[in-house]
């Protein structure tokens, strides 16, 4: 497989895989509305999709998407070391690698979108209200952070891209 | 002068340049009472400025506190080149080296801190309402992410001490 | 399970896992060593594996160590999705996942250790050589780079606690 | 002054800065080469060029370099306050918000740049060298990390466009 091919594989499987779990890019989009709306009005449902497919299309964010999705599944299935099943499954507290891989996707717009993401993660409006509710056999411990995440870093490209 | 000389100096004026800013302990404690109460009850008052002392201990917080409030107070005093000059002082949204300061204290007590971090930078009850008024002559462009950072970092080392 | 057997269990996982991966503290000893021999002369080997407790007694740490083998042991199983089990098999250049978790582990003695660990990771001494050799069957893409943050965070606390 | 006029001003000060510190953009082209020649041959030096200038063609990058040069100059004219000035005067080993706004340019382009960064930062080649001599009245402090910051960038930048 040329480079090219797996660049192509990367994207189409992190966009399936969003999909897969639940997480449409509309409802990103209402969570990017939902950071945005109160700074640059005017903006259409078009460009926030835009944001979100500039997002995507980032290696590093695809690289976090599948790994955070990644330990999800495995954790619904049972298949961790014991001590990071328990996290995992749980949603503990001092658990914070799912914080640490959103990060590096918030990081590829840079710094201002550190606090939308806090934010939204403690707010939890949308469709992370959905994925924070616990379902026997549903654990969505880093798919929560990413998806939230995805919606600061786009936001802050709107920011970079229509304020200046 | 001796390196533990230079630790002392480094510790009072860090504490010192807080009160000469407005900010006193026992804000930063409302703070983290904000962040926290509801997860585990009964801490007291003592506690919470233990925890923030634990905090302003750390040489890395006390780094970022001095030059995050330096570059504060140049820019009351006009004294930055040009257009940082401008950013600084007008707190300007695609300005983010105050958020990064700021992360370097979040992160003493690792990245469980980030989302409370972002949740008061939005939020921002107490003193940071206090410090986030346009006043003439007055910039804290810096020492407002500062104070949410070192919240939001004793915060996580309470959640670290109480929970395991 | 009370929260202090969790962590004791965290503790013990994460010491048994470096172990059965091939990894002995005396390794990493010896890796905090080569960054450190000409900055602080006289500190004894009992210190140098003291300074690696300290970092492994974090939980920051011990999430990051454990999360990243579990990652690496999936790989070996072949049991990741496809454009993931490519990547961390082949411990792609694009995939950045494994420096980000490491990072985490640095962080915990702050910025200052973020230097030695990009050296160490270059350079490739000791143990890290070892393991980087492509072995059939064997996948080290994330415990490589947790083994040179380790190093690199022990260092920073050395440096923190001897030279103020 | 709109935000396009601001945006502007931000990149050629930026430019003009660096050229002022004694950086010109051929020095930095010297050093991705340095990190990047045994990867992928056959790279003229516009492409070098051309990364160079899309790192610093981003806003993230521009404050960090003009907030770090800042912090050189105040240091200089012995502006600081006293334990702060001390610490960027001397380059203080325990002092790491160099390398924190050194990090917020390597994450532009991911954290396969980190690596790089650290390395550059410990070898210290061609204009790294000359930043590190000491003379008097002179600080480099953040120039030196910044530099380094600026090349790995650069290099992750070629990494990502010609190897997929």
């Amino acid at each position: 497989m040329t480079d090219r091919l797996h660049s192509e594989e990367m994207s189409r499987s992190t966009r399936e895989w969003l999909t897969r779990r639940g997480v449409r890019l509309e409802d990103i989009a209402e969570l990017v509305l939902f950071l945005q709306h109160e700074y640059i009005p005017g903006l259409t449902i078009a460009q926030w999709l835009e944001s979100i497919e500039r997002v995507l299309s980032k290696r590093e964010v695809q690289n976090a998407v599948l790994t955070g999705i990644q330990l999800d599944l495995l954790a619904e299935e049972g298949k961790l070391i014991p001590p990071l099943q328990k996290m995992i499954e749980e949603d503990e507290g001092l658990y914070g690698c799912d914080e640490i891989l959103s990060l590096s996707i918030v990081n590829v717009y840079g710094s201002i979108g550190y606090t939308n993401f806090g934010y939204i993660d403690k707010i939890k409006p949308g469709v992370l209200k959905k994925l924070n509710e616990k379902h026997k056999g549903t654990v969505h411990t880093f798919l929560d952070d990413i998806v939230g995440a995805i919606a600061a870093a786009a936001s802050s490209s709107i920011a970079h891209r229509y304020s200046n």
